[in-house]
């Protein structure tokens, strides 16, 4: 059966998360009910990682074989034609060699998170983004930001970032880059790892936010990285701001969003040595 | 009374349109019974252009007269408070002298239209633009549209142009700017006029994308001007890619959102010569 590549736009919102489960709609029940209903086969569809309930893709890369083999725009259009009307769209969508897998070969995902800042509540980027209204301080402080996020560069154990409910085997893991960025009305920050301990993105977005607003100094971040205690850390931003953005492969380079520069290591389709979650 | 002016943005797609109807919700009314719970009194709020169903607002300008005199970021925040859960916003206000109308001191109105061009179906950009997928002769030829819109500039009768149930007194009007660029992944058409026919800018949009798809050479649209005929021109393009962007006001240069170099004359508070509708 021949394998494809897909890279996914899906909007968060409307699912319980990435994964199949009892409780609601998933995006990856949503995309093999397409591909059944296109090809006849019960078709797994697996995900370079999962997104939590909320959580958005700009460009979740998975993979799946069809009993059929088709040109892949029509597998593209066959697949969109039936998601029709979830809020899933198969962007793109190649043929692969069947040892290609959208998981276990991925050597690095990354993450944006978008912080939108204005006195008014959104409305055309509602759910779209994080919310921040500016503070007696103003707008938040993305130099200091961006400065806390070094402290987070490297191989840690991010315990300290870590949802009480995560499953992984170590809290150990190798963080190849956290960038922040001043945009029109906002914040954009960048993150790059092998792999991420559950919520480890938004629980670093909700502490670099508390120094973007003068409540922490950038070296506490440090502090509360050694503490290896949740408590230390700050809230977990919400799920609306955070996007899947793309995910590197061996010898592919980066596969999804134009995310900005990527981190040594990564252009050359390699990321430190993490074990995959 | 004090008087504010309001600068807006809404989702058009929860609304009949800007103006207060028998048969749904409109930004008015929804304004309107939040300045009520807000102020105790019964307000009118008029704005400088009435938008149809569906058609957003990045920046739409009103005014209202208010029976308290609180700070406009006061008068801003009360306001976004009672409008909550519609999809409008203040975005921001301030007092303005008695003699400011949002409407009959408007010398001129900009709108922005988006469209989007790919394969697969918008998902975090739906509702937000017109989804023309790319058809064999590629993407749409922004240049060949760009000088489509030279031939609809200037003092004409735009008849081929008007909707039907357009109640204005006369088809002509003056078209100031018209002007279309290629962005990331589709177009931005923008239309700057003192006033509008009824659904001209959509109407002008859907007989540029015949020009940009190659079915109408853009020499063809100076015809189809010249004819005055509605069944002339194209199909009027979809509400959900219309953004009511700003209006011009006398010393106030443009108010509202970034939408581009203005037309000559509009940057020192002119616009042509047209009656207001």
């Amino acid at each position: 059966m021949p394998r494809f590549r897909l890279i996914l736009e899906y909007d968060g919102a409307a699912f319980v998360g990435w994964q199949r489960q009892d409780n609601g709609d998933s995006v990856q029940a949503a995309l093999e009910a397409a591909a059944l209903a296109y090809s006849g086969g019960a078709v797994q569809v697996l995900a370079s990682g999962r997104t939590d309930s909320g959580v958005h893709a700009l460009a979740q890369v998975a993979h799946l074989d069809l009993p059929r083999d088709d040109p892949p725009q029509t597998v593209r259009n066959a697949l969109n034609a039936h998601l029709k009307p979830a809020p899933v769209a198969v962007l793109d969508c190649q043929p692969v060699a069947d040892d290609f897998h959208a998981r276990f070969s991925c050597l690095g995902r990354c993450y944006l998170y978008r912080i939108l800042e204005r006195p008014a509540p959104l409305v055309l980027a509602r759910g779209r983004a994080w919310w921040v209204p500016p503070g007696r301080g103003g707008r938040l402080d993305a130099e200091a930001m961006a400065e806390a996020a070094t402290h987070l560069l490297g191989r840690h154990d991010f315990t300290s970032f870590r949802a009480s409910q995560c499953q992984a085997d170590s809290p150990l893991r190798t963080l190849d880059g956290l960038s922040v960025r001043a945009v029109e009305g906002g914040l954009e920050i960048r993150a790059w790892a092998r792999s991420f301990l559950h919520h480890q993105v938004r629980n670093m977005v909700g502490t670099l936010k508390l120094v973007g607003q003068g409540k922490l100094a950038p070296g506490e971040v440090a502090i509360i990285l050694a503490a290896r205690d949740r408590a230390r850390a700050g809230p977990t931003a919400p799920p609306e701001g955070l996007y899947f953005a793309g995910a590197l492969y061996p010898d592919a380079a980066l596969v999804g969003a134009d995310f900005g520069a990527p981190p040594p290591g990564w252009a050359d389709g390699k990321s430190r040595a993490d074990s995959s979650r």
